[in-house]
Order: structure tokens, then sequence, then C-alpha cells
């Protein structure tokens, strides 16, 4: 992406409303894994967090959740944009971001899980992991709470 | 996956529903793309259409509809089961398939639009082209009708 932001900002506003999000997430008994779609501008164009537990969802992961809840936006609107996530993407939200051409995307740990950051970066995707501790915290809380639940999300037994 | 499967039967199945989706969704004026969720045994798990313009949805294409709609289901259920799409899915779609490990994909049609098949291919996913002419007919008068909305599921301008 262009050099010309002030990515300092925007990256504060963008990872506070992920964290915000999987904090809620966790309060609510669910995966805590909280997401953002900012503008380039600073714009808040879609917050969301895991729905596994609370909606009964496969497909509402963070990302899923914050793309579904930004609406329906042209393509010109997410080339520029970042996504930020608490944890590295899955599978299918790295295709999401893949689809819409996301530039950038901020990674709040990758400890926990690592998903699909080479293929990010194969499509010159700009991926920032920023190996935050509460981020890694809440899942490590989580995980030892409810195991199978993480695991169904991430397609394992 | 195993060769001791009546592929025809649950094949006939598979693509009859994720058709019958893409008629409806042409019918009530949305992208014409179905999909199904099919165990082995011939157990339906999910059905499911695009649901961008009914449902002012970004990620409610075919595949993640029918992956909703199927709900929460333990990681060996997928991967005894084939999705059914009419359309070759995106990339947020492939990587659905990819986290949930559904070793078989049957597409209608893949030359409205090719997707992810190669890296499926890549992960040892079963891929396989019907090449049919109704999926490319829905498609095909869809997109005269209403190209924007179109260039909008695929996150083109
Ligand atoms: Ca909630
Ligand atoms: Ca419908
Ligand atoms: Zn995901
Ligand atoms: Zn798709």
């Amino acid at each position: 992406p262009s050099k010309g932001y002030n990515w300092a900002k925007i990256d504060l506003i963008g990872m506070t409303k992920a964290l915000e999000q999987a904090r809620k997430s966790f309060t609510e008994g669910g995966i805590p894994i909280g997401c953002s779609l900012i503008a380039h501008d600073g714009a808040i164009l879609g917050i969301g967090h895991n729905e596994r537990i609370q909606k009964k969802s496969a497909t509402l992961h963070g990302e899923i959740s914050a793309l579904e809840n930004a609406g329906r936006l042209k393509a010109s609107v997410y080339r520029d944009a970042t996504i930020y996530t608490t944890l590295s993407p899955c599978n299918m939200c790295t295709g999401a971001i893949l689809l819409y051409k996301i530039p950038r995307v901020v990674i709040g740990e990758n400890t926990t899980f690592k998903g699909g950051e080479d293929l990010l970066k194969a499509h010159s995707v700009d991926v920032v992991v920023l190996d935050d501790e509460e981020c890694k915290d809440l899942m490590a809380k989580f995980i030892r709470a409810k195991p199978e639940e993480w695991n169904e999300d991430i397609g394992e037994d």
C-alpha cells in the first residue's frame, strides 16, 4: 500500500477495535477472536467477532463477521483498507481477504494458530504480525476451558 | 475419497439440490449460484445460495451459505462429505473447503468464472467439473442483466 498514510494512527484504531471485539466475544462465552476492517482514511467499515458459539455458526469467524457487518462495498473500498484480526487468519478468512483484494492484514498474534500468511504474501498482501500478549492470553484462557470448541473452529478433531 | 461410495447417486442428489438453489436465487432476483453439502451416505447436510442481493451480504456466497445452514459439525463429518456448487468456487469459498478439509468438490461449471481449483487440487481435494449448460445459462442471463452486481461479488470494479 501507499506509504503516505498514517499507519500508526490507523493501526491503533484497527487493533483497538479488533481487540474490543475479541474481549466482547470472550465475555459472551465465545471464541475470543475479533476483527475490524478500516479504511485508510481511518473510517471504521466493519467490526465483528467469532460467532461459532453465540450464533451456532460454522462460517462467522472474526474476519467473515467483520466483512459481513461491513455490508456490500465496492471493490475499490476494500482495496484501500486494512483488515485487523487478533489471530492469524484461517484458510477461509485468508481466501476472503484474497477475494476482495484487501492489500494489508494486521494480525494480533500467530503463536496460537498460524493460518494462510504465506498465501497472502504470495499474493503481495502486506502482512504485519504484532505478537500481542493480550490476544495470546485470551486464546490461551479460552482453549484451556473449551479445547473442543476451538478444534471444531479450525476443522480439527 | 474412498471408492466404495455410490457417487452417481450422491452426485445426482448433490447437484440437483445445488441447481434448485441457484434457480431459487435467480427467481428472487439474486445471483444464481447454489450449493449443497452432502454426506457420503446421501444425507443432505446443508443447502444454500448466494445472498448478496437478498440479504445485502458480502460473505454469503452459495458455498458459505450452505456451510452456514449446515450449522456446527464435527471435523469428521466434513471429511466424509462432498460440496456441490453450480459455479467454480472463489478464493473465499476455496478457503472454506480447505478449512474444513472437505475431500471432494463437484462444480457445475467453470466457464463463467474459474476460482481456486488449482489450490484445491494442490491440497489433494478431488475436483470434478460437470460443464453443465443450465448452470452456465443462469449465470449468463444474470450477468447480462446485472453486470455490476456480479463484479461486486467477485471483488472486481
Ligand atoms: Ca456478540
Ligand atoms: Ca433465498
Ligand atoms: Zn477464519
Ligand atoms: Zn465464493
